[in-house]
Order: structure tokens, then sequence, then C-alpha cells
């Protein structure tokens, strides 16, 4: 029996039901986290805790209980004995049920708050030899830094990115290249490590974070600055990072093959030094 | 007891309950629609199911029983006795419950279904007056021509018109003038009547077409043509469309006073056809 965490209470995940009224169902008004469980710790649990309150903040949603995320996600790792293997928390807070309205309700009410835990599967194979990605443009809005549950325009370029048998979307706003559908993306050109700002056009990646202070450290030329997408050849390799693909190396950008089409070397020193880190929380 | 509707059935709303994977909850996989009761039928039904059915077959989700549509909000009109009042059913249909993953549910689910009725007031003070709406940069996606429930953009950006004192938030893209925040807009300029055109930047408005028919029926001239947000001395009357406001003028853009004041003379006009319209429904 799997089990959740729903409203301050861990239940059964089949007893848990959402209100019709609730604002995430009517609205998408919530944001969400995954965190990543290395069979012993989680993942920089602090930086995801700290981009979730900014999530929160910024679209005003008041869960006053947001400090006990740690004990909420190590709870589902226990209840559901995934202690020992590879797993991830999914963490929703929405605005809470009320009457629909744009408006946010008056008086507030409580939040909504789901998580639950689940047994990941690592896709080594696409660490290892790379993958095809497509580029097209942007169609989110413009506040994609909030890691916001109105993810439509996110599902539906993952799923072309699919149909067209490749890994990810990778989108392009105003000609320059932001980010994947679910992941942010690094470039490399004349040996310089690119990746977008942190500005309102991409989601500020924990994994990003970590690689950019991984590069910093093995002394790579960092430059956060977007690149266009007509400078394909200026690109010699590129990876995508998130919590689940890690650090996953792209071999073919919008039907370009990068370098020589296998994984490039500084994506691969940023990748082993990456897996030192997470290899070193399983204790 | 409010009776509402789910997945085929009619319920007590207070019985209906979603679950937590459901795609609508999860990535605001979905879409919506609200239509109005005149006391007697509602307005322009075809018109909403044809919307219904173009957003459906863009999201690529497939409600076989969408045709029933019809049945289904007069049957909530009546098993919650609102026959004789002005009244609304709101529908909204989702990807279904699924595994969380951005791509499509494979095999597919069945769509979730959810629809409810309630009796309405309309604001009948802003239709006489008119409103002050504030204008700011539209942060939505680029494909606001799908009714989706990614309308987190939009509650936020309707709230902050709230909390400003005012009645709508109309959005500019790019230096042109598209939309409301639920609504559509109509400008009127040296005798003409602008609204955008129909691109993937607005909503194809119901109460939008109507106007548009009424206005060439009324030997007006129309131009669907975006309007610069700096060309706001050109403009000498405003307002906005959608199912509850009607035809709502505008005497107040983004701080400027428009015309008089008050609600110009093609606005009442085109006010005072579109209630005749409505009034003959209450047969």
């Amino acid at each position: 029996m799997e089990t959740a965490y729903f409203n301050g209470k861990f239940l059964p995940k089949n007893e848990i039901f959402i209100s019709p009224d609730d604002r995430g169902f009517l609205f998408a008004d919530g944001i969400y986290e995954v965190v990543r469980w290395y069979e012993a710790r989680f993942y920089d649990l602090p930086g995801h805790i700290s981009r979730m309150k900014r999530s929160l903040r910024e679209l005003r949603i008041n869960w006053s209980d947001c400090d006990k995320f740690p004990e909420i996600a190590l709870e589902l790792i226990k209840q559901n004995n995934l202690e020992k293997q590879p797993a991830m928390v999914y963490i929703q807070v929405t605005r809470g049920a009320a009457r629909r309205t744009h408006l946010f309700p008056h008086p507030e009410v409580s939040p909504t708050v789901y998580a639950y835990a689940w047994g990941f599967v690592p896709d080594i194979q696409s660490r290892k030899t790379g993958i095809r990605v497509m580029m097209k443009e942007d169609i989110r809005w413009s506040r994609c830094d909030i890691k916001s549950i109105a993810l439509l325009p996110n599902t539906i370029s993952f799923q072309e990115a699919h149909e067209n048998g490749q890994k990810e979307c990778i989108f392009v706003r105003n000609g320059l290249i932001t980010e994947g559908s679910h992941s942010n993306i690094f470039l490399v050109g004349d040996g310089t490590l690119y990746t977008h700002p942190e500005t309102n056009h991409v989601l500020s990646g924990i994994t990003r974070k970590n690689i950019l202070r991984i590069a910093a450290g093995a002394g790579i030329k960092i430059r956060e600055e977007a690149i266009q997408e007509n400078r394909i050849r200026f690109i010699q390799e590129a990876f995508i990072t998130n919590t689940s693909s890690e650090v996953t190396p792209v071999i073919e950008l919008g039907g370009n093959t990068l370098g020589d089409g296998t994984p490039g070397p500084i994506t691969r020193l940023l990748s082993e030094r990456f897996d030192a880190e997470t290899a070193a929380l399983k204790g």
C-alpha cells in the first residue's frame, strides 16, 4: 500500500481525494518540487526548500508548515520502504479550495499540500550515450522562474519531442536558447560553459546551480549568457540537467550533431564530478 | 443540495472528488467552458460547443461524449432549480488521471469531465457606469487561443487589478493590446470598432464573435486589428466582453480616461442590441 501525504496526514494514496474546487485543479494555482533520494540521503534538500519558498512567496501562497518538508519527505521514504534505493519525492502546494473565481480566496483558505514518493529507475543509457533533443519556439508564459503547476505548455512540448523520437524539447525565445521542457541546458563553445542566466525565462534549476559550482571548482570558464539558436556551429557539446536526468549529454540539438556525436569532455568531466557527489550521499 | 456532473453521473457536489493523479491537478492539462443561462435558454450554446471541441482537438483530449454537453448543461440547470433565474454552467475536461509523467498517458485514459451550475447575479452597476481597467505586459503563454485551465497568469493578473481598485487587467504583448485576463477588449477610434484579430494571442470569445456580428448588422465599421498601447489618445471608447460581463464599458484604460469618462455611443448601442438578443431568450 502506497502512503502519501495530504494536508498534515500520512494516508494510503488511494484515500486521498482533491476537491473539484481546488485551485490547483481549476486554475493551476500552485507550485511543486521534486527531490531525489540517493539511497541514504536527499541531494541538496536546502536548495529545493529555498526554491519552494521563493515560488510560494512569488504566488503569495502561505504554507506555514513549509519548514516541515524535510520531515515529510523523509517520512514518505520510510513509510514506503524506499530507504535503500534511488527514489523521488514530489510535493505540490496549491492555494487551496474555494468557490471558483479568478480572485484569490477572501478570506484566505488553507493551502492544499500533497506529497508522495516513488522508487526511481535512473536512465543510465541516456546518461552514457547522450540524447537527441529538438528545438522549438518557447510557448510558455514569462514567469518560468516560478516552479508552478501550470505545466500544460511543457507537457505538450515534451510529448511533441517524444513523438519525434527525441528525449527533450529545448525552447528558443526571441532567438535565444532558454531551457528544456523540464530541464536546464548547458552548451560548450570555445572551451567555455554557457547556460542561460537566471531570468524570468528559465527555472533556477537545483542541478543547474550545483553544476555551476562544480564547474567553477574544476576551473572551467563559465558564462551565464544565452546562446543564439543560429550559432549551432559554435556549440561543441551540450548537456541537460535536472533532478532526475542529473547530467545527461546532448549529442544532437535540433537536428544538428554536436561535436563528433558523442558526449564531450567537459560534459563527461562534470557528469563524473556530479556523480561523485551523489555517490558520497549513499553513505 | 448542489448537484454536479462527474464522469457520466449527476452527484451531490460534495461527493465529487478528483484523483491527485489527475492531469488537471498536476499539469493544468485540460480545458473548460462557461455557458450562460438566460432564465429559459442558453446563449449561443453551439458557439461554446464548437470552441470546446477545438480546444479538445488542439490538446488531443478525446472526450467522446462531447456532444452530450447540451443535455448535461440543461440537466444541471434543472436539478439545481435554476430554470427561472440567470445562471451559469461550468465544464472542465482534463486528460484524465495517470501516473505523473509529462508524457500523455499511454495507453490513453478516460478524460475527467466535471461540470456544475450556479445562480448568477449580473454586475449591473459595472455595465451601466463602466469600469476602470489596468494594462500590463502579457505574461501568458503563446496559445491563448486554447481555453485551457492553465490560468495561473490570468488569476494573478486579475488579482493585481483588483488590488489596484480596477475591474480587469488588459494585456499588452509586443506593444499591442491583446485582451483581458478573462475578457476580450474592443476599442473605438475614429468611429471604427477595433479588436485584436483571432490569433494565438487571444481567445476567440463567444461574446466577441456575437458583438462583431451585431456591429456588422448595425453598420458599424469594424477592423480586427491590434491597437498599440501608446495610441491611447486615439481611443474614444472601449468595452470588454465575456459570457458574464456581456458588454461592459471601459471608462478608464491604464490610468487614461476615455472620451468624457462615460460609456460611449457605440458601446451603448452594441450593449443594447446584445441585451435585446438575450432578452429574447427569456421567452
